[in-house]
């Protein structure tokens, strides 16, 4: 059991009953599960058992075209990883929120609050929320355009993290002989006025353990790259293959290094839908059976939703339609991209682009055994895509399971992944340091 | 033991380590503890043992000039009682949000989702937040006017009702052969369109398993009393006097049935700080020591921002200046006419004054044995004063664990208060029916 000096991370991307938007209807699968804060303790603990770094939850803020057959979102993320924490010790708990339909005193909160809840164990995965439906829930008539989001997100993050900072570390002094319960040289104002916010500060809430949440960010257009270059700690991202993950990995990195931030600072972590069995075959069958499940109709709407363009009516042997340029799209523009190419080189039918995406909405799905899993993870690792790799079982508990049990080891034998947690922040699991205040910075240079 | 028809109600007002402005000097607290998760999940515990039926957060959305020397909120309301929830299986959780500065849709999925995770114990303390320099941390110059904020408030929580209906309790089909998750027929669009928001719905999430959370309420001006009648379900409110008690219970209730509500669909709530010992003096002694404990400076803080007058220079021991009109109160104009109240009719100097706040900062303290601190309860409840109590231990964990383990067996004995939950809701808790869709109804008449 070789040890190397650098060993990737592992994140698990959990989503209802699983990806496979067919998972709940599965036999592997109860239905019922998707509204059982049970099965998120336990798939919480099942990824612990594994020792991933984290446990993470997409989100959106409306149900969309697709309540007919699957609308998973029961519950809100930072409360479900609420309830995570305390079925678990050591797994870091990264959730979604927008920047485009929250503020930063809001938002900043409450990842500080799951911060101290769960012992420095908070991750905010920022989105800017490409989704049609959402602005309607937020008094808009439109969802505001691809780079005036990325603008209000940058003047956000920039907010909540003289939030956090707001605070220093060591401004709670707790003495009860003196009366003094915190040090007022040591919380601050932030006084913060932008195009977006004014916000006075300090945050109603002392430092939390880790400082600041991990700052996760999963768009991968233009704009999006250069935000995460600028904030980012990890990045998910679709990646479908070994090429063009390998050429993300080095234009991201090389935004992050002319940020003047050092290139380890920020870890790369693509998506995978793994369907494990003993044999190849046996796993190609797997997939099958789950892709036979998928309710056309369903998909259609998807698939439509992503293009920007009805289908709905469109015959699913025949292939698709002219697509619009990906300037016209204000949404998701990578994911769009992403799909159109993958249409277009292979002169898909409707209904194979359907199998194709079922996994995992674009994300890569592969089919194998545990040694081919473990092989194909190491090979990203090893050829310069992936600092470690976002897990999305197409069907929940049992993928998750059979990752841990079965590739877990492997890759631990392989010295490629921890066999224990060294650290007990979700910070550490990824190694990062931990954040000093920016207003301690200055105060130091003040009173030198 | 007779069992009375009419029972009471209990509510535990949980506050980091005690009301008691000075709870964490004294050596009976750890002051630790308000920042240990650990420690609010024990209080949950200690009250679902004693059987109450809630314990309850209050939340303020700005540190204010109270750091130096009291500064409980490290944790948002939402996400502790989640912990709680985690820790507990029957007791409600009762969480402050304010209207001011949240938008619908984001309180209507937050309050669903907790209710999700507790299987239906969730609570909603409505307030429209009175604190000056809250308005600095959500990019407003000043508070806004009183009046406005309740306008806000009822179209606010109009349009969270709508959002909570808009999925109809057997909306979720979830079945895997047809492939159908949900009937669209039962999930509705609200299409709010109001003076302060427009929300096109549905929630993005099914229907929780009390419909609606209990809606709670905290104000008691004009403006508060008729919000609550229309709207409310408790109402938490500061009373000093049985013949207050009396006169605002009256007030309320006749307001409620005047909305065309039956008088029981409402509980009031007075809040009470019992320091308990076997025999008063020791009692009267508890408090005391208390009392001396309080820091001049942090109680001078809390009284300027009360009265809106500046005390921070004023002589202890000479009485208090003249007060400003409750008409130019925008802040907390029920406290605000309390406390003016208090120290002009006794004439009390500064220091008297802040000795008798510092229990529960205008609630009533009452120093006594069990016995008669139960008499004292059932005489409120029996001469028209309260529905119930809302208990402010003025120490934590002690204060509570006296109280349940002393106070809350004599009432049992006496038939007053329950021996064992007979509901699984905080609605089942409180004797209130689960309410029905608004949108089921109208589906009903239309296909009738
Ligand atoms: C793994 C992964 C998870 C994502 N999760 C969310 C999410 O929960 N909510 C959301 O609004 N967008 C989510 N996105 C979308 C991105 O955050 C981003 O909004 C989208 O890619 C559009 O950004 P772009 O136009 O920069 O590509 C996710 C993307 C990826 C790759
Ligand atoms: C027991 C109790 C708890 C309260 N909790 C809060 C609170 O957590 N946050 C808040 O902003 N106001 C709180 N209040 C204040 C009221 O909600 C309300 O804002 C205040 O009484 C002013 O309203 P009024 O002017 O109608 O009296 C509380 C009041 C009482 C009696």
């Amino acid at each position: 059991m070789s040890q190397r000096s650098k060993q990737f991370h592992l994140n698990a991307f959990l989503m209802g009953v699983g990806h496979h938007e067919a998972a709940w209807r599965h036999p592997r699968t109860n239905a019922d599960d998707v509204r059982s804060v049970g099965h998120f303790a336990e798939l919480g603990r099942i990824a612990e058992r594994g020792k991933l770094d984290s446990v993470f939850f997409a989100d959106g803020l409306a149900v969309g075209p697709r309540i007919k057959h699957n609308a998973l979102a029961t519950f809100e993320p930072v409360t479900l990883l609420t309830a995570i924490a305390g079925a678990t010790e050591h797994i870091g708990l990264i959730a979604t929120s927008s920047t485009t339909y929250s503020d930063p005193f809001t938002t900043a909160r409450k990842f500080a609050s799951l911060d101290h809840i769960s012992g420095g164990r908070a991750g905010w995965n920022i989105v800017t929320s490409a989704g049609e439906d959402e602005a309607a829930n937020f008094g808009l008539d439109a969802i505001p355009d691809h780079l005036g989001r990325y603008q209000r997100a940058e003047e956000f993050v920039d907010a909540a993290v003289a939030l956090w900072d707001s605070w220093e570390d060591d401004a709670v002094v707790l003495d009860p002989d003196t009366g003094v319960f915190a040090d007022p040289d040591k919380v601050h104002a932030i006084d913060h006025a932008g195009a977006h916010f004014r916000i006075r500060g300090p945050l109603n809430s002392p430092r939390s353990p880790q400082g600041r949440p991990l700052l996760v960010q999963a768009g991968s257009s233009e704009s999006g790259k250069d935000f995460a270059a600028r904030y980012a700690e990890a990045v998910f991202t679709a990646q479908r293959t070994l090429a063009q993950g390998q050429e993300f990995y080095r234009d991201l990195k090389a935004r992050v290094t002319a940020h003047g931030r050092h290139a380890d600072e920020l870890k790369v972590l693509p998506g995978i839908v793994p369907f494990i069995a003993p044999t190849e075959s046996e796993a190609r069958e797997l997939e099958r059976e789950f892709t036979e499940l998928i309710s056309p109709d369903y998909a259609l709407r998807q698939l439509s939703a992503i293009l920007g363009v009805d289908l709905t009516a469109h015959s699913l042997d025949a292939p698709l339609p002219p697509l619009p340029s990906v300037h016209e799209i204000q949404g998701n523009k990578s994911r769009y991209e992403l799909v159109k190419e993958l249409a277009e080189s292979d002169a898909l039918t409707v209904r194979e682009l359907i199998g194709l995406l079922g996994g995992g909405r674009g994300h890569r799905t592969f089919a194998g055994t545990p040694e081919q899993i473990a092989d194909e993870l190491q090979l990203w690792f090893e050829q310069g895509a992936a600092d470690g790799f976002n897990i999305m079982p197409p069907y929940l508990p049992g993928g998750l399971t059979d990752f841990v049990d079965q590739v877990v080891p492997i890759l631990q034998r392989r010295g490629l992944f921890r066999a224990e947690y060294t650290a007990s922040t979700l910070r550490g699991h990824y190694g990062l340091a931990h954040p000093s205040s920016q207003f301690a910075a200055s105060r130091a240079r003040n009173s030198a």
